[in-house]
């Protein structure tokens, strides 16, 4: 979406309803994108400490005045159409969901949906996409082989630029932000070309998160109960985030009550903010696990603040 | 599906659960169609009197056993998958919602559907499709000539063969089955040729029934509205369901129970059994408007059963 005099944004619009879950039958690769997922991913990253994920809020858009009257694609505005109970709905031009089956539609004008900052031009300012060690096979018969191979991480350790520095602890605080939200789409990551290798990850494109919260999938985890390797600095904000004054689903439930769409309905349902907590639990438990199983907390906890006392 | 020995039937898979409704963005031509709409339109057709609906019962699938390895479709196997949940699914080819997106699924290999008799092959009984003239546009944009001329039925009851005999009132009948079902999508109706054109109508296809129990759809009354005709059978039928002891709501949750699927769960839910009643009581003031309207009773009621008292 272009502004006038403001650049550009990424808009994700509302396809389905706070309290709707995911059908069981999906895979993650057919799952919708939620707008929703796209606002929470940038509180939790946030909330986390890792600031990881540019900032994504809400908006209520006029779908007419603000798309269908002033947009220069002439075959999007081809797709627009009222709906049998008088909504403007549109679906544009796409490989799929996109039909008059799976349109996009106001209430009856008023669409809600997601505003990305987008990075700067790929031209200014070129950015590497990596390919997660971790990635699943988007594949319905073939495993990757991280599923199968207990030892994957071994090898990961010796590859670079996973060898040396602080990336392999970056993937693997990437993997409790997804554990968390149950994202199991990041197939990549990014980083801004000119800091080299040893620079911070961005998490872009987390549509696909917080799709159920009746259940949790341990394979997101991976990284992290098969590596053993954990930031202090995260262990810290995670134990931090466990005690009930600072308990992970009041902190989400108060950052995200400060978005704009939290006046039309809280941006995540109260089972969305609970299994957060529960989630917590089990990355707690995997590092209690990794603990215990490892001679020297300094084989699986990688200090990064040295100066402070120990946790 | 092929019975050996026992000829076929036309197979409806579930594909929406019974208490969801129907987007109320989607229009009448792109909902899904519904095997418990077509068991319960059967019910209904048979309790109003009517009995032009083939026999429509539920049964529970092995989709494996019944389906996969004994099908001699070869491209309806390979879209059989294990979904997510280890769930066995397919979806097998058509135009649309034909993908793994809107895959039909085993729980984990049960699926219910409807089983309706086919009737006998066309070659040995052929018959008449008739374009209903009530038909809907089934665009977007257009409205079809009904929708707009009040004096519409005036026209119609001088075109054969609706100026003669008992097609007419056929119509109506089915427009009252329809608006109590809320099915829009009545484009057609059928006959059997040899019978000519004094014959009673086949009523085919009611998967789009029992969308929404939440909302009603005046237009599909519009034939009884606009020719202000019903047979007396039929008045009586429908005064008889709108006593206590005879409430239409309670004979279909009595007659549905009988259905085998009844067992796993209700075939309609609470709202869409009270949802019967309400636009009963809709037909009944429809009728009573017109009475009003005329001066002579016969004006409106066709009698169809002079032998009997006056209703």
């Amino acid at each position: 979406m272009s502004f006038p005099n403001y650049g550009q944004a990424l808009f994700k619009p509302m396809k389905q309803e706070r309290h709707e879950e995911t059908n069981v039958n999906l895979y993650y690769f057919s799952d919708f994108e939620r707008h929703n997922a796209e606002i929470a991913a940038f509180h939790l990253d946030r909330i986390l400490g890792f600031r990881r994920i540019p900032p994504v809020i809400g908006r209520l858009i006029n779908v007419i005045k603000e798309i269908k009257e002033v947009t220069t694609d002439h075959k999007l505005v081809t797709t627009f159409f009222n709906s049998p109970v008088g909504n403007t709905c549109f679906h544009g031009h796409c490989s799929y969901y996109c039909s008059t089956e799976h349109a996009v539609c106001g209430r009856p004008i008023k669409l809600e949906g997601s505003l990305a900052v987008m990075l700067p031009d790929l031209s200014l300012a070129p950015r590497h996409s990596w390919r997660s060690p971790w990635r699943r096979s988007y594949s319905r018969t073939n495993q990757a082989e991280w599923e199968t191979n207990s030892n994957y991480c071994d090898t990961v350790k010796q590859t670079p630029p996973y060898d040396r520095g602080t990336r392999l602890v970056d993937v693997i605080d990437m993997s409790i932000l997804d554990f968390l939200m149950s994202n199991m789409d990041r197939h990549h990551y990014e980083t801004f070309e000119k800091f080299g290798n040893d620079t911070f990850l961005i998490h872009l494109d987390n549509g696909r998160a917080f799709g159920r919260h009746s259940k949790d999938e341990p394979s997101i985890l991976a990284p992290l109960v098969q590596c053993c390797r954990v930031r202090r600095s995260t262990l810290l904000r995670l134990r931090l985030l466990s005690l009930p004054p600072y308990r992970l689903s009041d902190v989400m439930r108060a950052s995200l009550s400060r978005d704009p769409l939290a006046e039309v309905a809280p941006l995540l349902t109260e089972p969305h903010l609970s299994a957060l907590d529960r989630r917590l639990e089990t990355v707690m438990q995997a590092i209690q696990d990794c603990l215990q199983q490892h001679q020297h907390h300094s084989d699986v906890i990688y200090d990064d603040i040295m100066d402070y006392p120990q946790a």
